[in-house]
């Protein structure tokens, strides 16, 4: 009796599944002759505002139907991505972005065949780590400090880190990198189909953690003009149904912009309006030469803050950071942690504690101080950019052309820098520079960028 | 009248959209009537056998509406885990799995406590690592040997490693332990809604990372009356249309079951008639008692081979391995390590540089004598095991009850191990013991374990 009901009900749970695969190749069938009357009137395959109807629409219809709200969004995420592959057939592929990692990539290569570089594309510190870290780094050998640790790291470390922070330990990760922490907020937090709001240029991680999971990343664009301000209007209309999380990164990777308190605290009421996640990536913290605030003074449950030795204490290449936030969001984020790593590696973990200790002030005017140098340098060849208030780089605005070609022949003459199109769609007109190098590596670099400018 | 056309296309498009979400809540609500069936019956929500069916039927589907297959998969993985959700509401849920890894931290826990353990739960060498490890750690930090380095790893890691396997050096990457090299792997080569073929008891990654993807990991059941041999029509018969992957580790954690060349040949031979990729995890390579033999000896293009530092230098708790592949399935794998840790720590890496030069035999050794050891005294018990070809754990069957309640007496006397249901939903009458201790140690364990069975 039951079985034979059983039965029935499997019958027809096939039928329909025939019937929405039917419906599904149908709308498949449509999108591409979208695609084709796209390519006529020679407009983009990709419509944010068309989508966002679409999107609205079905969450609508979802809540209705009295369906899953997540379970509709990763459907129509599925969907719309097809449709989008399916209109983009038989066009010209767009090449594929190159970040500063990618230039940082390619000027080793070169190095390796002999080539001399200067490096300002990545924010590598040229002032040595504290002694303390080393002196910690080969005791941690000499003890045997070399095992697996608790995944979310170090109980030591993580108390330390607490301690520092104001907070409990269970609010604390240790993660391999500033990026695993980006990478586990996001990927622990975020399904697939929901959305992220970034605001671009930003470090591309956020962008590429989010697509990882296969959520999107709705960018809000800051502009020169505006001296990379957000517009906090514009950042909430952004905000549909799949939000689940606002990153924000201040002091600023690419631009070097601070944000003031109240700015902040507007950022941080709009995600609580909405009940989102708030990632703030705060690695150039101490790097900020007015005051800083931190996302942490708001007690906001739902904020994620982002950290690294990296920045801090010159440990990029010790690849640990660490992040803050609720115990709940700590467990998730650990589940990410135990899936792709186990845990961060003892002795790194040794170094990092040790160095918690260390006064880091001397780095950060020495930063400050060559960031001064840069922009002198770049006032006297007429570049425009906006004066960093904080972190190690700055983004100056090209006369003319394209990052691209530019930053190609500066490779060629042994000059690395960031295109400013690694950092957001909208930004070729642009390159980052890091200020992280010694005076006359500074004086160097900015020389090779002066001729080609003026060759081209 | 492009445009009229497009408007009229996209409401079509909406029309249709809508329909779909229609079609689909119609299949949740029939899902959700066959839920409460099964519940009448008592019977398990999963059925795979079903599941293949209604997989097998779409893909014919797929086929003749000239729908795109890897984008049908994913829609119907998506279909069928909402069902189940669906169908699993309002039953009791079952607890979350322990691994070897949860009872690792609830043992940490108890020590931070005061209380003395016992770790035979985790592969954790006590024996040390080479002295020149610890010089190459130290020799790194001297001479700022601690930046961002290639994310695929230093050229001169990546060419010591290519030249003792025989490869290429862009067939190498470093990796964050050989943890991280698994997840690269599943993550950069299969798609939500695949499928990938694991042979349990086995180590949990190769699920964890699947599922993290949106995969699917279909299961090729041994058992100990088989001597943990795979059965391979059985493998065969898993394969399907959205199979992507055959993941294999001999020496196996956890039986420590080594395989034959004849029996790796033919696995070989499954992956290459069906286009698979042969993720092979020989991280306990060296540990084989016997001649080993690696996948790397076949040649197959589509394979992965999985190895780390960790156990065969006793560096556990370093973090690195490594992976070795076709260029192109290493490019894959080096995106997904550039989006989720930039590359392994610098200092690290020399570390892992001087391990290379290293002889790890009496290692070897010992652990063969000490499994040795542990073999006689669950003979001397009157457990039942499989005796290990390789690896370093012994997998007993208990004889009696359930493995869960029993690790936790365990916990509670001192004695931390692996419950053999984290290696798998069927091995709950199993349990996993690390023999990597100093005897005395094993058998203070061993001594545990056999009053608390008898008490029991």
């Amino acid at each position: 009796m039951e079985k034979d009901n059983l039965d029935s009900l499997r019958q027809q749970i096939r039928g329909v599944t025939a019937d929405i695969m039917q419906k599904i190749q149908q709308r498949m069938d449509l999108a591409k002759q979208i695609g084709d009357v796209k390519s006529k009137m020679n407009i983009d395959v990709k419509d944010e505002k068309v989508e966002q109807e679409v999107r609205l629409a079905v969450m609508k219809q979802a809540e209705e139907l009295g369906m899953d709200k997540d379970f509709a969004l990763r459907l129509l995420g599925i969907l719309l991505s097809e449709s989008e592959t399916v209109q983009a057939m038989g066009r010209k592929p767009t090449a594929p972005k190159q970040t500063h990692l990618g230039i940082f990539q390619k000027a080793r290569q070169l190095e390796e065949s002999g080539k001399k570089m200067i490096h300002l594309e990545v924010g590598e510190p040229d002032y040595p780590a504290p002694e303390s870290v080393g002196n910690a780094l080969s005791a941690a050998f000499r003890s045997k400090k070399y095992h697996y640790t608790e995944t979310a790291g170090m109980p030591q470390l993580r108390n330390a880190i607490a301690k520092i922070a104001g907070v409990g330990r269970d609010e604390v990760i240790v993660t391999p990198g500033g990026r695993f922490a980006v990478f586990s907020a996001i990927a622990g937090l975020v399904k697939p189909g929901q959305e992220i709001i970034t605001i671009e240029p930003a470090w591309p991680a956020y962008r590429e953690c989010a697509e990882f999971v296969g959520a999107k990343a709705r960018v809000l664009k800051t502009t020169f003009e505006s001296q990379w301000t957000p517009d906090l209007s514009e950042l909430e209309s952004l905000v549909n149904g799949g939000t689940k999380m606002i990153a924000i990164n201040y002091p600023n990777n690419p631009t070097g912009k601070t944000i003031d308190r109240k700015t902040l605290s507007a950022i941080v009421s709009i995600a609580q309006k909405h009940d989102l996640y708030l990632l703030s990536d705060e690695v150039y913290s101490e790097y900020a030469f007015g005051q800083f605030h931190s996302v942490l003074g708001f007690g906001y449950e739902k904020s994620i803050v982002v950290s690294s030795f990296s920045k801090t204490y010159a440990m990029t290449g010790f690849r640990i950071g660490h992040a803050i936030a609720s115990p709940d969001i700590i467990k998730k984020m650990t589940k990410v942690q135990a899936v792709g790593v186990t845990s961060v590696a003892e002795p790194i973990q040794h170094a990092a504690m040790a160095a918690l200790s260390e006064d880091a002030s001397a780095n950060i005017r020495l930063v400050e101080k060559r960031l001064k140098f840069v922009c002198s340098k770049l006032d006297q060849m007429g570049l425009k950019f906006v004066k960093p208030t904080g972190a190690m780089y700055v983004y100056p605005q090209l006369p003319f052309g394209e990052d691209m070609p530019i930053v190609e022949s500066l490779l060629e003459k042994g000059l690395a820098i960031a295109p400013g199109s690694g950092f957001g769609d909208s930004y070729s007109g642009f390159v980052r520079i890091s200020a992280c190098r010694p005076e006359d590596e500074l004086a160097g670099g900015l020389e090779i960028l002066s001729s080609v400018l003026r060759a081209a």
